[in-house]
């Protein structure tokens, strides 16, 4: 990947002998200068130990230096042994950037319910120090905290406001338990943009709701999903506004998006990424809704998996959908040729459909629903063996 | 089997060329006397052409004396020509049982989408005639309906009420695309106790939420699904009232749980029954969807394939229900052993709860809230490469 990294950012990751294989599993992030910064994180009840820190972090509002991540163990579900780890984690990470502990963010992700070796941790970051940390170091950060991934995934966008270039850079990994209810584990996006912090809380859970909450590999939500967005100015010139700010939003969202494709795509076991887009649809949100509830049905994702243009099983995930719409009304297409509409079952070329589905890697479902003008896409994959592998034999 | 039919209740099954296997697939219950009635039929928007017949029965509230039932094509989503098969399909059932058409109930499961050959119905339906219909045929109508079912399902009860015995039968189908939101797939109970008609109305959905509510296969939720219960009063007497209706309503909710344990046990692909037992709740109903948030994880039900007692995943599916506790009150039990308890992993022998996973067919999940004192219990199966294989290649 020939990403721009954002000016001011440096990383560096390490292999602090967390994951059992011994690759690297401790990846550190570091902005030259305070971030303005919003964050969202999961919503499911038992939070990792790291998101009780983070969540202190958004409520002060103090700008952001850094970002400290590790993979292995998700230190959640593990009382106050764990919330004494994340804290020490970020002290350590302060200590090696030279910054204050209150402005280190501390992802966490791995197996539920152990603890991570903080002195395997402390190790890591002491051998890592400010000195270990550079632009190309940045993308190794998304290496470092990959588990069942099997590629890293990052994503960028290079666009000139007000006469200045500003870039945009994000990574995130996840490829089991997703099924954000928030935002898809851990998503650190960065930007030598000047945001104002108000600017970007208010655009954060839009740019979210369109990328990684659109997004479901398993219907599984995860202890310790993050999903941070940090903006140092190093760019130049006075914070976004208007039209300019609009054009960042813009081009946060499309690189989120990508981001989100990139993990369902990565999605446990896949074989094709499978891209559900609702139409005419009366809201955002319904629209979403009827494409989630496809993405998300187990019978839909094997039938792509078997090369099946099984649309019973499309329309039977429509109907359980919360959405506003006469099923009259409803046409679905797979790979652009309608397969229903009007109620009925519409005669279409079989063998030239399951030709489309051994294809490509991708498969495209769509359903218009009669119902108004706006849309909403969801990324998902297909139900394969595999994930049944990966997920028997993934031990605690 | 070697269950005690109700009085008055004869059935009988044909192979009417419906499956392409060539086995049984059409199924006639008749009573020899008016029934009062219950049904809960999908929620889901696609409705099944059957359930649009059904719910005009339903809501003109007149007596049932039979009902039909086809396996094969589930005569969802085929618009108008869908429900004249429907209708054409009671007529014929009414016709074969010498009763009136409207007062016959039909079931359809089985391949979205596809119209059942009229023809075929009624050359089947001509064939049983009354004549044809016995007590030994009642059991055969359970093995009619099955399509990925790998046995047939029935549950009976006997009790003496008032001095006189009744008699209580259950006959259900359902392997995957099973996730009720009202009833899983075709549930019929018959009995001849002496029950009105706004008794059955009332206690039939308490009934139903604590059995096919409470079971979830792969989350996914049918168009066809509907759960009947049939009274036709042949055991004699008054109709039942007070204490003895409420012992006949506990008789019938023991009869239609051990139903939907079967439906879990044989969810497609399934090794292990999976049931997830929730007490210490504030309500019943918190109890039970903490229960389904469980039995409805890919990845606990992936756990349970790979004999792996990774209670994080239980954990993490607990805490996104939607539920009144507090995580540092929540204990977890696998078979019976603690393992998370005072919001922290509790120490316990993996390789005896490793044992207890593989030894027997049947694995128990409980979760104390510490929020109250209700309960609930959800069945549900592990997630195996034999539900991928059966519906990656279940052909439309």
């Amino acid at each position: 990947m020939d990403h721009a990294i954002p000016l001011g950012i440096t990383g560096a990751a390490a292999a602090a002998g967390l994951k059992p294989s011994g690759k690297a599993d401790l990846g550190l992030l570091l902005s030259d200068r305070p971030c303005a910064w919003a964050a969202l994180q999961t919503r499911n009840r038992f939070e990792g130990a790291n998101l009780v820190l983070n969540r202190e972090r958004l409520e002060s509002g103090g700008p952001l230096r850094a970002i400290v991540v590790h993979a292995g163990q998700a230190n959640a579900c593990t009382g106050a042994e764990g919330l004494a780890v994340a804290r020490a984690t970020a002290e350590a990470a302060a200590a090696a950037c030279g910054v204050d502990a209150a402005s280190v963010l501390v992802g966490s992700t791995g197996v539920i319910g152990v603890l991570p070796d903080i002195g395997k941790l402390r190790a890591g970051l002491a051998a890592i120090k400010v000195s270990g940390l550079s632009e190309a170091g940045v993308l190794e950060v998304g290496k470092a905290m990959m588990t069942t991934d099997l590629v890293p995934k990052s994503a960028a966008r290079e666009l000139v406001l007000g006469g200045r270039a500003i870039r945009i850079l994000g990574m995130t990994k996840g490829s089991g338990m997703i099924h954000p209810s928030m935002a898809t584990m851990l998503a650190w996006t960065m930007t030598d943009a000047p945001v104002a912090q108000e600017d970007l809380r208010r655009v954060w859970p839009r740019v979210v709701d369109r990328s990684f909450h659109a997004l479901t590999v398993d219907g599984d939500t995860s202890t310790s999903d993050i999903a941070a967005v940090l903006a140092n100015g190093a760019a130049g010139g006075g914070a976004l506004a208007g039209a300019d700010l609009d054009a960042f939003e813009s081009a946060l969202a499309e690189a989120c998006a990508d981001l989100a494709r990139q993990i369902a795509r990565d999605g446990e076991g896949a074989t094709r990424l499978l891209v559900v887009r609702t139409s005419e649809a009366a809201s955002e949100a319904d629209a979403r809704r009827v494409s989630m509830a496809i993405a998300r049905s187990s019978l839909v994702k094997t039938a792509i998996f078997g090369r099946d243009p099984n649309w019973g099983r499309i329309a039977a995930a429509v109907g359980v959908a919360d959405a506003r719409y006469e099923p009259a009304d409803v046409t679905i297409r797979i790979g652009g040729t309608v397969v229903f509409a009007s109620g009925r079952p519409a005669p279409f070329d079989r063998p030239a459909v399951q030709e489309y589905l051994r294809g490509g890697d991708e498969v495209l479902v769509e359903v218009s629903l009669g119902a108004g003008g706006r849309e909403g896409t969801v990324w998902s994959c297909d139900l394969t063996d595999g994930y049944i592998r990966i997920n028997a034999d993934y031990t605690t």
